[in-house]
């Protein structure tokens, strides 16, 4: 529990709030982060590390790690806080700007505030099997791969037929003792390429298909995982043994308590005006795929674009008395 | 003198035009991209090849030459025409899309056309002296930097306290003979790291700054350059022996044949509507430093986003019975 006080508190560490941070810092504001996962980069850390992204201007080919390092680099010198781990549970207007409370019970006083929430503060969507949180508490039901190393030599069972499922089957097949991808029919909802050289690890034997399947129940003792239990819909039953289960069904997208800041929404995403980034509560700001307006686009460039507009507004909050004058980022020192 | 036909017209080949092929081709649009300078990469090329910018999102430094060099590779899978070195002169709306005209006599009959200019079809200010244009001719006095190379062991003369003239006092300090930087006063207008460096050259001789001096007068034969004379505001005149003079003085804005169109316009800069980038005329649309609305700031990065919003907008006049469906870019595969 601490008391940080900065200028813009961004909330949200996916690459549009990382990017918030420079914007606001070649301003002169300093930033604090806050992200309820325990890392940086979002969705593009926590689900497609190693998936190339194409539509990164003057990226030809970018993965989700690579961008999220590029755009941790360009912040550093901004030297931001970063509040990992915790969810923004408290919004109160103060009387010069905005205190936001933390589920660890820290406090960011700031004179505004940016929500870069990109799908909101997701969680994973949970399988429904008997006794999953003692596997989750023991580590053995995990939801997102952090260190990759410690699944080596592991017996690995994932579930899901999109990207996530698809690129970590291959990643970890690498070091798995055994890597088994379940899946309730034979088509993936993911980039050629990865279906194409998870197919050549199936034949090879280094990743078994299981298909198709669906996720029966899971057999173990005191959060310590023995088998993953599978059927397909005829009742066929196969026992999967399995120190590690990976299920990957999607994102539940949920504002969380920013719902009930009394901003106005459309379809589960924060109305702003698009000149501005202005959301209906004066200082503070919605950018990245979480913003909606006329025509929005949920891109990641147009994220950066709308978080450079959200910072020139700001800008007069935190410097009221100090026009600012345009200057290109070449004529610019950085810190 | 050849007929292009294609879907999206391109007119200007700087970073955001570039991009605009990309944005265009992951569409399923093609592209003919045209510009008046005969290289691509806009103000990036011409004017600030070696300088690093800054807020390129991911790109914590990235040189003018290394963006354009990116964005030439990331758009090149879908295989624009380039039309160099030629103004678009003409504009006629036919029955099914627009028809322009550049001055080397070529045709672009396209769908939709997108006006990424930049500052304008922009010419370099020019100094005030007798017979200039013989020695532009004979390729003593240019604007721009081409071909570094040509440079190598000859006596130059710069003037300008801008990045250019520092920028390029600066990098052809190594390969010149003898490198003059003429200026009218001590301080430059220039990144202070490039100043620096150029203050070191001066020490150790490489780079003789003639402070503060004006340009007076060109000498010379039948176009062949022999001295720059330079004079002080109390009249003390300096001789340097010169084979070639690199005047930096800016560039003049200007629209060009752009402005007869009837676009609307706004100091100089082309009115749109910021949710679709649409002109006042059907099928045209301006993004990046040309295009003008409320809040707009002029940021490379801006243009990016501008783009994407053109494109997504022409998709619909391109395909107006195929609804787009929203991928991302990782799902999609590139050509």
């Amino acid at each position: 529990m601490a008391d940080y006080n900065t200028d813009i508190a961004i909330i949200g560490a996916g690459p549009v709030g990382l990017f918030a941070v420079f914007e606001a810092g070649m301003l002169k504001m300093r930033t604090t982060v806050i992200d309820t996962l325990d890392f940086i980069g979002g969705q593009c850390t926590a689900l497609y590390p190693e998936k190339p992204i194409y539509d990164i201007p003057a990226h030809p080919a970018v993965t989700g790690q690579e961008l999220i390092d590029q755009l941790k680099k360009q912040a550093d010198p901004f030297k931001p806080d970063y509040l990992l781990g915790q969810q923004v549970t408290g919004f109160n207007k103060t009387n010069d700007g905005i205190t936001l409370t933390t589920s660890t019970g820290n406090l960011v006083n700031c004179k505004a505030a940016i929500i870069a929430a990109g799908a909101g503060a997701f969680g994973p969507n949970k399988p429904p099997v008997a006794n999953l949180e003692q596997f989750e508490e023991a580590g053995c039901v995990q939801y997102m791969v952090g260190n990759r190393q410690e699944f080596a030599g592991k017996n690995i069972v994932i579930a899901g037929g999109g990207d996530s499922a698809v690129d970590w089957a291959n990643s970890l097949s690498e070091l798995a003792n055994k890597v088994y991808l379940v899946h309730r029919r034979p088509k993936f909802r993911a980039m050629p390429e990865s279906v194409e050289k998870l197919h050549k690890l199936a034949d090879s034997g280094k990743v078994e298909l299981v298909i198709p399947y669906q996720l029966d129940s899971l057999q173990g003792d005191n959060g310590k995982l023995q088998n993953v239990i599978v059927k397909t819909l005829d009742g066929e039953q196969k026992t999967l043994p399995a120190d590690v289960f990976l299920p990957f069904f999607g994102l539940s997208m949920e504002l969380g308590p920013i719902a009930e800041w009394g901003l106005s929404l459309d379809k589960k995403h924060i109305a702003v005006e698009p000149s501005t980034m202005a959301t209906n509560i004066t200082g503070v700001y919605a950018v990245g795929d979480i913003a909606t307006y006329q025509n929005k686009l949920k891109l990641i460039l147009t994220g950066f674009s709308e978080v450079a507009t959200a910072c020139h507004q700001i800008y007069d909050i935190v410097y009221p008395d100090t026009p600012l004058h345009f200057e290109y980022s070449t004529t610019k020192s950085l810190p």
